[in-house]
């Protein structure tokens, strides 16, 4: 079968591999009808050190169940899916609680553990806790909001409800990809009265507006901090969704949290350490956030997306199929698409 | 009137000085009955530049009501009192929310702002929101437990409020100082099932014990998570008390937090970052806390305390003059005393 290799910062290749199969009897074997790209594929595309064997990627995917291994119980061959980025048992104690991406027998895909979900299968672990089975067809018109239930609506909602946000509040979201996008939905229908985007892409700008974003912030830095703070009588936001993972993110929304404030990061942070501790520390402003679990968030999202209420499926604007995966990841660094679907 | 000044790292002096008076219409003018040494107050006394004019130091008191400002409403001349270690109008939209410390007209007192409470008396601004007036003589015998409601009892209570602490939950205390043994009795009542108190002084652990204590942690670094780990089932503990302020200690307390779990800080951080940015996250650890708002904290903590069913005024081992204020610091500095209360 085919996959998407990546075997340094910018070279992503298309290659043949040995098929997918069951291994535990755990397991769904699973053919991908849908994946995506993900920012967060953009930090190796960006620094991974270059190997012989590469790495699998893509850790987001809809397909239909092909083979179930001997204890899988809750689907059946022929079941449309989606695959939540990280995989898990369902019944550990972190899973109960509802942290399924700290699952004591789990993982992540596209990583040393599991293969990845840009490719034509995947063998998926704890099939029974990481698949949900989705109550449409395979190519219902509904797919591209469903296949971010696999990641960015629900982590976008993870920000949402890392940073406290509730009725009424004030909420700023940092970073205008796809899952700064899905979190101005969530901040909205968790009943933030005031969304503010920060970002400067008009396109994306255009879609939060359209997804409930009350304000536009295209400054950067310092600039962007003083703007939020003239948006919101000059005490900056309840709730902050961080949704880049840089220092310079993490230090604006640090700086335009309001006093006793949190911020919801989901940003991948790529430093080892957290700015701005001392303005954090006297503001009493919360740092929370991490993986999304959003394994735990289908239940909640899924009715909204079948009813018509939201449709994240908006942020991605470029389809391609499996040849044209290097490409995507192209268009997606140079900012060209905000998110790609990938058609195997 | 004498009052405690700091000339340097280390140079503690009691000088004369003018006397305190009202200055503006919502002041108080507090004779100082009892005050304290506070952990806070060692930072300065190991880094604080030389200067000529020095630092008038001193921020947790109770007092007796000598003047008040004629805007003044809550209290009289001869009330006893007990005051917050910062001031806060009570009236402003975060003293509204309960986070005085951020209060629009707010301030710290021992800062450039206010002068300290080590001193024969005090000027209190903003009378009405800071001051909270006792039930009791100026002598009584609660008076020491009554005196941790200006900062520690205060203080503690916030590192569990803001670590999530409730009835089940495991609970572990980074730092055996005043704060954290505070931290102790906080979590307790809040109903932490495990209370891991991590410290090595003898007498503050027996202390720990006493005020609920389960566990005893003496290791330090990697070797103290290693143990919270045994402690805990291997999954560490769902609410840190970071009660020190050091890189270290918050290494620590991040490295012992459960997935999940957060980490409230009260110690005065004294590094720009915070550490271990990508293990809290990948963990979806919180890292929330800051300067306590213990002005919030006094209806709920002071009944306990009247009906003597909490005792934080334990945490007293030494009772020196304004005279011997300098030996006290040098007492808690070397760490031959717990926490040096001040009767002027």
């Amino acid at each position: 079968m085919r996959a998407t290799v990546m075997f340094g910062a910018g070279d992503v290749r298309i290659e043949d591999v040995p098929d997918a199969r069951l291994v535990e009897p755990t397991d769904a074997l699973v053919r991908v009808t849908r994946a995506c790209i993900c920012g967060s594929d953009l930090w190796p595309y960006g620094n991974l050190e270059p190997s012989e064997t590469g790495r699998r990627m893509g850790h987001e995917a809809i397909g239909v169940v092909e083979a179930i291994g001997a204890d899988v119980r809750t689907m059946k061959t022929g079941d449309v899916v989606v695959m939540p980025f990280a995989f898990s048992d369902g019944s550990c104690v972190f899973c109960l609680e509802g942290l399924h991406t700290s699952c004591i027998h789990g993982g992540f895909f596209g990583t040393s553990d599991v293969d990845g979900a840009q490719a034509e299968a995947l063998r998926v672990p704890q099939a029974d806790g990481t698949l949900f089975v989705l109550p449409v067809g395979e190519d219902d018109a509904l797919m591209p909001s469903l296949l971010t239930l696999s990641d960015v609506m629900g982590t976008g909602h993870h920000a949402a409800v890392a940073a406290n946000v509730d009725p009424g509040k004030t909420a700023a979201v940092v970073g205008d990809g796809a899952v700064g996008l899905c979190g101005v939905i969530a901040a909205r229908r968790l009943g933030a009265e005031q969304i503010i985007i920060l970002g400067r892409h008009a396109d994306r700008i255009a879609l939060a507006r359209e997804f409930g974003a009350t304000d536009v912030v295209s400054e950067r830095g310092d600039e962007a901090v003083e703007r939020v703070r003239e948006l919101t009588g000059g005490v900056g936001v309840h709730c902050v969704l961080e949704c880049v993972g840089l220092e310079q993110s993490m230090l604006t929304a640090i700086g335009i949290a309001r006093p006793g404030g949190a911020v919801g990061r989901v940003g991948v942070p790529q430093d080892e350490t957290i700015p701005a501790s001392q303005p954090a520390f006297f503001d009493n402003v919360t740092v929370s956030g991490g993986p999304a679990p959003v394994r735990a968030y289908i239940e909640d999202l899924l009715p909204e997306i079948l009813d018509g209420r939201i449709h994240p499926g908006r942020v991605f604007d470029r389809v391609v199929g499996l040849d044209a995966v290097p490409d995507g990841y192209r268009a997606m660094n140079d900012r060209d698409a905000i998110k790609v679907m990938v058609k195997p």
